[in-house]
């Protein structure tokens, strides 16, 4: 997980999307149909939350998200989803 | 029931499906039309709920929930479903 | 009315609907163009309601609903529809 | 105006129709393209209101409505609609 | 401006349109392209107003609103408008 | 700017357009794909606003608004248009 | 960063965009299918916020924003961008 110099603003959470696996450490499984856009990530920056969300996720947590979550951005040759924290699943 | 380690953020309900059968143990029977997607399953992981709604369900509840209710996602070779508290109608 | 098994969530109704008749014992006739699905029903179990709205129906009730209110279910052979209270028009 | 036994929920309100005129008592006329279907009439029951709506017409008076307003229902041969008090315009 | 038997409801104004003319005595003139439907009127009748919002205009007042604005009422002959005061522009 | 009678309701605005130039004194040069619909004008009237939102705009200023926003109206030969507050970008 | 004589209303944000570079300072680098429309600039002018939400980003902070953020104006021979600051997706 690269170092990155970005601060998000409000309920915003930049994620760096891990690749599917067949089988991760943790047991999840991708399913095939998202095979190309993968839906597992680490958060590498978070927002300072806002007066009526604070932010749950740490810098760090393995988290899920919907397929069509967050904005595409690229950082030093890698790629990175900016979304809001309502559109993350969970922490696995 | 599979132990999962997954903690699903805000009011969010990560369930095991089971398979629609024609006559189950409380007698709920799944209408034919939806054999096909079972509206029957097991909770096995809750989010800590929101400041506005707190959860309802708990691990091991035997749920209903409609038909187009979550996004899918496979753990361990098994399909499991993400929800929200407000999709689920019903424990039986 | 039979006896079922089920906990509705939040403010959720479930219904056993009443077939359509030319004229009930309250004198209620439900409309030709609805007769092939009846707009009238028992509540059979009544969820805790929510912060915001209490429930206002109660088990044995006969109620009148909109046509297209409720998700169906059956049950031990009957076909019952599970609905928001907000769904139910009157207590006949 | 017919006495009828039903409890309209919440901030319902269940009008019986009256029949479109060229003038009214209160002279009132509807107009032409409303013919087929009248957008005044007697209000027979009406619910206790909500927490943030209490009701403000009363049983007996007559109402003006918009022309798609409210369900229709019959009820001893007549026809009546049940609406929520916000799609009544005004008292006449 | 003729006396009218009717009291809106909450925030509701009726409202007799004055026909379009080249220029106005306060000088508006209503746009060619609004000429077969007026945009300007008297008010003949108030709501009480809503919990949520007092009412400003009052009867006698000649105000503008929005082309679409309202719902069609005929009255002893003369067309009027029941449209709810946030619909109207402006006093003039 | 023209004196006009008339007193905008809520949290509207009145606003006298100024016609698109080459490059208008502050320097702000609209766009020329909204050269044929100025998007810049004069604050000739001011609502008095609402319970939620006062109003920040004098009569006299100058203001960049939306490309479609407001309803046109006409005073005295001149095109004007009416807006609500929160349609307006920016003072200059 | 040219100084701009103007005054954005409520939460809106002025923002002059800066060029899509292969490498920028920080190291973010702007996606090549959105390589015609800069997604990052510079901060010339500030609202003063709304009751509801305090405005976060200052003038000369460089900012992330979505592709179809904001309304174009031109000021002196340069465009910018003005948009809420909640379609300002973090600082970079």
């Amino acid at each position: 997980m690269a170092k990155v110099n970005i601060k998000p603003l409000a309920d915003r959470v930049l994620i760096e999307p891990v690749e599917a696996e067949t089988k991760t450490a943790s047991g999840i499984i991708i399913p095939d149909t998202a095979k190309e856009k993968p839906q597992k990530g680490k958060v590498v920056a978070v927002g300072p939350g806002t007066k009526d969300e604070a932010i749950t996720v740490k810098v760090g947590d393995t988290v899920l998200y919907g397929k069509y979550a967050g904005t595409e951005l690229k950082l030093d040759g890698s790629d990175y989803l900016m979304m809001r924290e309502s559109d993350i699943l969970a922490i696995v």
